[in-house]
């Protein structure tokens, strides 16, 4: 299976003084193809299980390199895959390119965690979610 | 009672591609001003009451007058009263300013609302926070 | 000529604590469908004029009104009109709506200006923008 | 010398539907900590050169590990150093801790860079910058 596309149009409000998407907005453009790439898999991102546990995707580790910058009005194509596919975690990585032009790779690990009341406690993909997240691996 | 006043320096995150601070960004000046306020009465925002029911102060209204531009490391000073404390709102005043020069105006109104299975239900301010507040208001 | 109307859905980092679309990012919709909207009549959003002049659209003052909460993955749908046009400034209102549902109302004022080394001066808006915003006003 | 060490409190509008400090917003305060460590060696950031010419920072590289959740309402400690001090680049390690529990690190690259009409061309930090950055550096 190829990797997974998705295209957003920078906004205004992603720009700073320098006239270029600010560095941090790429974090969150990371996060939206994530989850659009999970959505894409039929699986509702921050859900409840059937027995009622709700779920969520907490970030341990997020990477971003920038090659050259965006700017107001430019299309992104994000081009993302699940590099990993661990027991209780994903690792995606993502290039960010504008009409071919390679703007920014990024590398984020989730984990996935059920909601407790003492706090956030990995637990393990969903075998269809698993399987399916590997297709679009590397391997 | 006199009026509360807070400073922030403005972040280079706060810029966008004009060279000044974004419009959407002075918002998130007054919510925190209002916090602050609201800390400096010996109110805790976003707290459980002693019987365990969580109250939050979601807004109802935001408005912005934008009088000159501020700008990365400008130092703002912001002066804000409660204009109108009703039975379960507070109505908010603002005045941004940068070594005087007057930068934004800003009215937001927030509701004190219990968090309940149903949905956000608003609820009478505690006294004291209310006979507080009034000191800091107009009238 | 009918109301110009865009969608976006929620993303996570829309959200705050309390589960809802934070209210600041209501204006970065707004700013967003404007400048959607320019681009529908043909009028690029911060361009150069012909004789090398840049111009820029910064607000003067800008006001939502929220109804009921828009949550993470919701679709919205922006419905925006410019509601007075004058000679170098336009206002535009909004309808955010999620399934029929109205989330929240907005107002926006921005002025026309060109960029000079002495800062912002505003500049009347060209004739054919003029005229099509008016065809999307109320009378 | 030691490390640079400031303090912000988590606002309301840095959280996301999880309750916690959104990821994204991390590299917001890293940048902050290094214009404010820059600021605390008498160098101004995004400043002209005696020569009329601008410089600015551009990131070419940003990451961060997450420990632990931070929260509305908390005072972050964010410590940071230079780790690497080049000819036209400064990498800035960073630990953000909330009551000493350790809630993120961080790292970034920065390339100091000359303003052109082509683009941003790297340019040799100040010997002084590069002599202040290095006392506060590993080595």
């Amino acid at each position: 299976m190829g990797d997974f596309v998705t295209r957003r149009r920078v906004e205004f409000a992603d720009t700073d003084m320098e006239g270029i998407v600010h560095f941090a907005r790429f974090f969150v453009f990371l996060e939206t193809a994530e989850h659009e790439l999970l959505r894409s898999l039929g699986h509702e991102v921050h859900a409840r299980d059937p027995d009622g546990t709700r779920t969520t995707w907490p970030r341990v580790e997020a990477t971003c390199r920038y090659t050259s910058p965006a700017r107001f009005g430019d299309e992104l194509e994000i081009r993302m895959r699940a590099a990993r596919v661990g027991r209780t975690s994903v690792t995606y990585e993502a290039e960010i390119r504008c009409e071919g032009r390679l703007v920014a790779e990024g590398r984020t690990t989730a984990v996935r965690c059920r909601v407790t009341e003492e706090g956030l406690q990995p637990v393990p993909l969903p075998p269809a979610l698993s399987e399916a997240l590997t297709a679009t691996s590397d391997d």
